[in-house]
């Protein structure tokens, strides 16, 4: 039996106390500490359970590889094109790639990853296979769901239907959609296919959406539609929604409606440079809402590392947070609404919960957010697997 | 005389080269280097020209004090209110907290600060004389601009203005304004005030504007008026500017033809929560255009330290930037068209500028931009001043 004891730390910024971890969970009050079990002095510490990251890609980063020249044009074509040709000619290995991410932001505190994974008639299935060797070789380290995505168009690419029908059968979770009008240019006939193949195989859906105002909003509908019709429930996720944060009030309030009834929720990067859905709001509407990091470091977006402390404070900037208990919610998207977003069974502080944490050098949970401080231990299942924001135990190639 | 070498620095990118350092200048390139003076490996290192923090608030900073809870109401009247109050009620002492602020940001490369100080009836100008007792005594480590800026409104206030002239007199090197409509709501009455007080002072202009829409673009075009009416052309910047973010495209033009031909420069902290100026645009339409960081862990606002580089990365994210081009242009921002802004002399990385320099690991200074990783070394004035995001041979109080 594992053990840990984790002393004088403050859960989510409450007073100090010890913290018993046993075969990997967080063990009951009254449990008596087992001798000489390994200990680890937390200083007054705050204590935040494990970050979610509910949207990235793991299979086309370019981390520890060199400089890439972003010279893309402006429009999501542009991107989708120079993504293909890029991953074949700098040898963009998804297996290798996604095991450098995932050990980059284990050791920002991130222990749940639900990732995108391309899926198209050049590629196959390869970018799956690899990224579920990543998720196969590190699975005491990081939890990683895998959506089928067709990034590159699923009806105007001639055989995209039947490699994600293969993905979802070699171990991909989840069904991946994307602009089913701006993309598929059929929204109907894309949102038919992708909720058919999640009801024949059992699967959540988890569908991209960039379309702007009414667009979005329209297909938001469709989505919402299907959703109920299906019974999945619970089950559906929205990517970026971009519409929400464009369209009338009155308009955005009825469909937030919609999507809390069918138990949909939307995920947001907070993107400075786009239209963002409004999470208090969404929130105070019943939408389940969590947040992602996307692709750090790679062909569509040079920045960052996929810390989700810092898009946390990202996503409480884009919203114009800067009361504590807001800047506390933007957490919360970060880590317990994420979890429940992404399904995570037994996620939290609480006891009998996976003993997933992070320790950071912080007052409260706001001031984790508005600092985003160096992440001093990370403990996955019970195991410390950073410190310090350098990985221990555990290396990517 | 003193005297620096750097070897096998890349400046901006470049191959790798010595850089010479005589007297707190970069040397001609055919200088002969003196016999045993102090030498730095640089190790391939990127060197950028010092960073440019073309706004923020030295003056009212909560670095090093204990985490202050934000509960603000929602209007900028509530923030100014709870600011004159927590100033009082924590002892925010201005002196302490711009030395800290300023150290802090020389570590992160920050080598030359415009700072707007609050003047009003209840404080006078005791944060005028606390920021100038920190200019002088850290004037060998960062260049320090003063703003006499009337936080609380001016003509709402009677007796701010002539506090403000105090304030220039004492040595105060700007004129500082605010939402001349919203805040004293009286536009054409507050601008003839600064603008005659510029004039009869001899000082630049630095107005804070953040009236939304037409609202907003009004104001700028009395700005725009009394820049030219007074020949202050050049010398008039014009902070946030909301408004260019919201007005239509033909009339965003238009008011930025206007600005461009009264040689009125435009700041922003590339807010993502607020409506914010497309810099490349601006640029394109031959608006002079600067960053700022605005104030990091402060009463306004909990988030950031006053990194002027992950500000280039917010600017960037805010105008949808991912090309190297334009992320080098958001970087550009934050050092040389930030000192041109703020009429910063011998500036740059050329022969016969002042050395004030920063070294970063990254192959471009995209790269640096995306990356925002730790400074290696940040030299002012040819002294070494910051090792590895610490500083060296300064401290705060």
């Amino acid at each position: 039996m594992t053990a840990l004891l984790l002393k004088n730390v403050r859960p989510m910024g409450v007073d100090a106390t010890d913290i018993l971890i046993l075969d990997g969970r967080f063990a009951d009050a009254g449990e008596s500490i087992p001798a000489g079990i390994e200990t680890i002095d937390g200083d007054g510490a705050l204590m935040l359970p494990g970050l979610v990251e509910a949207h990235t890609h793991l299979d086309k980063n370019l981390i520890g590889m060199p400089w890439w020249r972003n010279q893309n044009g402006p429009h999501r074509s542009d991107r989708i094109e120079t993504d293909r040709r890029e991953k074949k000619r700098l040898g963009i290995d998804p297996a290798r790639q996604s095991a450098r991410q995932a050990v980059q932001t284990l050791a920002l505190g991130v222990t749940a990853i639900r990732s995108h994974v391309d899926v198209d008639t050049e590629i196959g299935t390869a970018s799956i296979a690899g990224v579920m060797a990543t998720r196969e070789a590190y699975r005491d380290m990081v939890d990683i769901q895998i959506v089928a995505f067709p990034q590159s168009g699923m009806l105007i690419r001639e055989g995209t239907v039947a490699l994600m029908e293969e993905a979802l059968r070699m171990g991909a979770d989840i069904v991946g959609g994307l602009d089913p009008a701006e993309i598929d240019r059929d929204p109907v006939r894309h949102l038919d296919v992708i909720f058919g193949m999640a009801d024949r195989f059992g699967k959540p859906v988890d569908i991209h959406l960039h379309e702007l105002g009414e667009l979005g909003a329209f297909s938001m509908e469709l989505i919402i539609e299907r959703t109920r019709a299906l019974g999945l429930q619970g089950r559906v996720l929205i990517s970026h929604a971009y519409c929400l944060g464009m369209i009338e009030p009155a308009r955005h309030d009825s469909l937030a409606a919609g999507l809390a009834e069918a138990g949909i929720a939307v995920m947001t990067a907070g993107p400075a440079g786009f239209p963002a859905p409004r999470i208090k709001r969404l929130h105070e509407l019943g939408v389940l809402v969590c947040g992602g990091c996307d692709g750090p470091r790679g062909t569509w977006s040079p920045y960052g590392r996929g810390d989700m402390l810092e898009r946390a404070a990202l996503i409480g900037q884009r919203n114009g947070f800067s009361r504590d208990e807001d800047l506390e919610f933007a957490l919360e998207a970060c880590t317990t609404l994420g979890a429940r977003a992404l399904g995570l069974p037994d996620y939290g502080l609480g006891s009998g919960c996976k003993a997933d944490l992070v320790l950071v050098d912080a007052e409260t949970a706001a001031e984790a957010v508005a600092d985003v401080p160096i992440r001093r231990l990370v403990v996955k299942s019970g195991r410390v697997v950073a410190r310090d924001g350098a990985p221990v135990g555990v290396s990517a190639p």
